[in-house]
């Protein structure tokens, strides 16, 4: 058993919005050029204005410049009623996709802009699709959904989170048997308020894809440790609260959460396609670690093998 | 404006249970040494079985020991409803706050049964008394609330833990007008669940107490971070799974949250007496902490203080 992402080799096709996030374009366009130059058999779909792609394409050789293309999309979705207006390079990145112009996407733009204009384009497996971030536990990366895609703490929402977690982790982790923690204020079953009561009585009931286990409670220091769930489940709304306290404590405690560890950017999982966002305030690196991360999931046909994990629940 | 915990002198008398923690009696044992050394002012009532007692005293001149009595009781109260029944050493502990015995409590059992005794034996002015926690933030001590106490997270219980934080922060960090923050995942008004969203609207038509200043929505980075505000306010479940994953964050990065920035326990606030919490993992210097903490808060008056703070909501 591998804890680690493995590295895939093989085309790939990734949409990138280049006007999404707190620092675009140039960020972007630094994380498309990092990508580019890691990873040989990447070819990116440009989205965003122009003059922009031309700054990609200007900084390429001419052989590199071959294995990009360039959708023309003029301003960003900068909160999520606007994914649905056309015109967004977020929208455009999706139609790249549903085209077969792209295997997937990444935007750093407004993550529910990202959600929104990914469900109305590509449609949802489920009610409400969770971002799954990845985190460099000690004994291995450990998978954290929700992070914040939606708000909803209902049982039957905490139940697909621990299904997709479970498929996710068996097809990018490459685990067999993933164990899946519920997030709660203590181990014991009764601990947490009465949605995590609930969920933990109904996920101790049902089969989990990859031959995951259910392992009970998990707490908060479980993302960072690793040594007791590979998956832990919560609600976007406590999942984005500690993604984001956790990330700040390691940089402030002289650390970093590194690329080289767990890729830097969130899948949405659970519509039909492959879709990562990238951080508001993501570097250049950090994009580039979200094209790779979309690339990875496109070789490993990680959104078919999640759509097939549905029928378990 | 001093951003540090004052030290102040003077006498204090805080009882503390022997039998708490995962770890106990040795860890609070260790505890209580390290602050009678450190603090000469310090009295300690020990509540627990007479041979745990027994060790503190021999490890002590026979001056120190003059500074120490003994309430016995013999069994931990293990669970919340536990704390109920009697024999208790956390239940011996709120009846020695009661008799006047001591000015404070300390322990590091279960925290559940430490809120229910406090709130049975001493009372409560809210109906849902929080626990902060105090986080060394980048630009200092961070106040978070609640970090456990429960779990409910309706509007008028996450005001409450606003005007207590507020409260809190002016008379522990000396802040004369605190910044209070509403925990949530975006920091626009609209961001988080429908909770948030309403105690958003509350907390900005509300006077605070100490001058506090409701600045909005913060994220996780912030109760790491410390430049967007001085009070962070959550429900127990969020503030729980933050500050547990938070403090991991910080041990894996290679730092470590030292007592010397902040306490290593957390206040119960809004109960008719001064209770500290330490965690359950806690070790001697943790311990120390907490008890440090206690006699801190008793020097400054700070449950009469957040006591009067109670009739501006």
């Amino acid at each position: 058993v591998t804890r680690s992402t493995r590295q895939l080799t093989g085309p790939a096709r990734i949409a990138v919005d280049l006007l999404g996030g707190d620092h675009a374009p140039a960020v972007v366009v630094d994380g498309a050029l990092i990508a580019c130059s890691a990873d040989p058999d990447l070819r990116l779909v440009l989205v965003g204005p122009t003059s922009v792609a031309d700054e990609v394409l200007a900084a390429l050789s001419a052989a590199d410049r071959s294995r990009m293309s360039v959708a023309r999309a003029t301003r960003s979705a900068d909160r999520p009623l606007r994914a649905a207006r056309p015109g967004t390079t977020v929208g455009a990145a999706v139609d790249a996709v549903l085209r077969g112009d792209a295997d997937a996407l990444v935007s750093a733009g407004d993550s529910g802009a990202t959600v929104t204009a990914a469900v109305l384009g590509l449609g949802r497996a489920v009610r409400r699709p969770p971002l799954a971030a990845m985190l460099p536990g000690l004994d291995g990366p450990v998978v954290l959904l929700d992070v914040g895609a939606s708000v909803d703490p209902s049982p039957p929402v905490l139940v697909q989170h621990a299904v997709l977690g479970a498929a996710y982790a068996g097809a990018v982790l490459g685990l067999e048997h993933p164990r899946v923690g519920l997030l709660s204020i203590g181990t014991e079953a009764d601990k947490g308020d009465r949605w995590r009561r609930t969920a933990h009585g109904r996920l101790a009931l049902i089969k989990l894809p990859s031959g995951a286990q259910f392992v009970g409670n998990v707490e908060g220091y479980d993302v960072s440790r690793g040594a007791r769930a590979d998956v832990v489940v919560t609600d976007g709304f406590t999942g984005n609260v500690l993604l984001k306290g956790v990330e700040a404590a390691y940089v402030l405690a002289g650390g970093e959460m590194s690329a080289d560890t767990a890729p830097r950017a969130a899948a949405l999982l659970g519509t039909g396609g492959t879709v990562i966002v990238c951080h508001g305030e993501a570097t250049g690196p950090d994009v580039a670690s979200g094209i790779e991360l979309a690339a990875q999931l496109h070789r490993l046909g990680a959104t078919a093998r999640l759509g097939r994990s549905e029928v378990i629940i």
